[in-house]
């Protein structure tokens, strides 16, 4: 059965390590709740000045900008990228996506079932 | 390594069936030939008046609408989405995107890698 919904009315899931403020919110729009078996959509919402851990794992990221300016910091150099643009993480990458911009940035991340740990 | 791109650099794959004019083009951003190993990230974008065929598919549909509106008519209903709103369409279930608007709609869609026979 076709499921379908608004991002708006997913509860967003702050993304914290207990110390660090990143003003970064995930809603998990698709996954394995809804019946999908093999990847997970997430859109994420950065604000002004929010960040993701610079980090790496076993899964590779698909990603599309959606709305705002991103950085991605990667291990030897930076991607600059806006609305409209994609970037493809592989598996063991290491990574960091910023707000580069001056309002909220939203991407849409997909990831394997295995990399997303809310069910 | 990382790998970004703009979605408009991205040549569009026009959808046809050799006689019908869906008004419908694919856009590869993510895949195989990026070294994506298990799923395909497409934009599709459908004019004023487009529609994608009536048909099904065993394989699933992760979607998310990035600007526009959309009617998504499955067997026994249909769906109104606009910009934000997601669609998860199951193996085998009967689908049909269609322009709702009087713009462009443009949507993401995931798909494995088995449903884009694009490389």
């Amino acid at each position: 059965m076709i499921i379908t919904g608004s991002s708006a009315d997913v509860s967003p899931l702050d993304l914290h390590d207990g110390k660090t403020v990143f003003h970064v919110k995930k809603r998990v729009l698709i996954g394995p709740a809804h019946g999908a078996p093999h990847y997970v959509m997430r859109l994420f919402t950065l604000g002004t000045g929010g960040a993701t851990p610079y980090h790496s794992h076993p899964w590779e990221h698909e990603t599309f900008i959606v709305r705002g300016k991103c950085t991605i910091r990667s291990e030897d150099r930076e991607f600059a990228l806006a609305a409209g643009d994609f970037a493809y993480v592989p598996a063991g990458d290491p990574h960091q996506f910023i707000n580069a911009g001056d309002d909220n940035l939203e991407f849409i991340c997909v990831v394997p079932t295995e990399g997303e740990p809310t069910r």
